[in-house]
């Protein structure tokens, strides 16, 4: 069995994504996962009680709204989220982020409700 | 005092980099560091015992070198190194990768030398 682990292209993956607000996986990197998710309007409010959460703008444009204030993303641009702070993404149609954070993490945070997704692989 | 985080331009902070081989840091997610790195020409073989890591090409083109095996990477692209297995980063002049790894992960692994680089915040 070989041990060379498998390359992943992003637009490739961002390809099998249909549904906006529903993230794939594409790696593991220890206790943390990278996953795609596209972006289209308004997400709710949320915040994760124990975890930090990166977005990485891949396409699109995006802004992550704080209670105090908010902060705009385009391509190329990141993110770290620390754990217990709301927020409340709202990205342009065809916005794709790349998303880091424990695997444990859910989309909908301490929220939860019908938009809560939880991942498959891509 | 705002609890609003720094966006990151990956474009910009690579503006920063003089060096090739010697990563920066640009933000944390957890217990995981997000790295800037300018790779230029062949690495040494080593392998990080405890930790994954990442390597996202933003520039360039490069190789990760596996005993058994090769992966060639463009923008875009991704791999997941695992724990314990040797590789040797290879990269055309002009290339840049974000790095995602656990804080104490050093450049060189488990081979160490005068290659080793102790990243500041860029």
């Amino acid at each position: 069995m070989s041990d060379i682990p498998s390359k992943i292209n992003l637009k490739e993956k961002l390809g099998l994504i249909s549904q906006p607000w529903q993230p794939g996986l594409v790696a593991r990197v220890n206790d943390h996962l990278v996953k795609l998710v596209k972006l289209d309007g308004e997400f709710i409010w949320h915040k994760h009680d124990r975890e930090d959460e990166l977005f990485l703008v891949l396409e699109g444009r995006m802004t992550i709204h704080f209670r105090t204030g908010r902060v705009d993303l385009a391509p190329g641009e990141l993110v770290s989220i620390p754990k217990g702070v709301e927020h409340k993404p709202e990205a342009e149609p065809g916005t794709a982020a790349l998303v880091f954070e424990p695997e444990e993490t859910v989309n909908t945070g301490d929220a939860g409700g019908e938009r809560t997704h939880q991942p498959d692989w891509l």
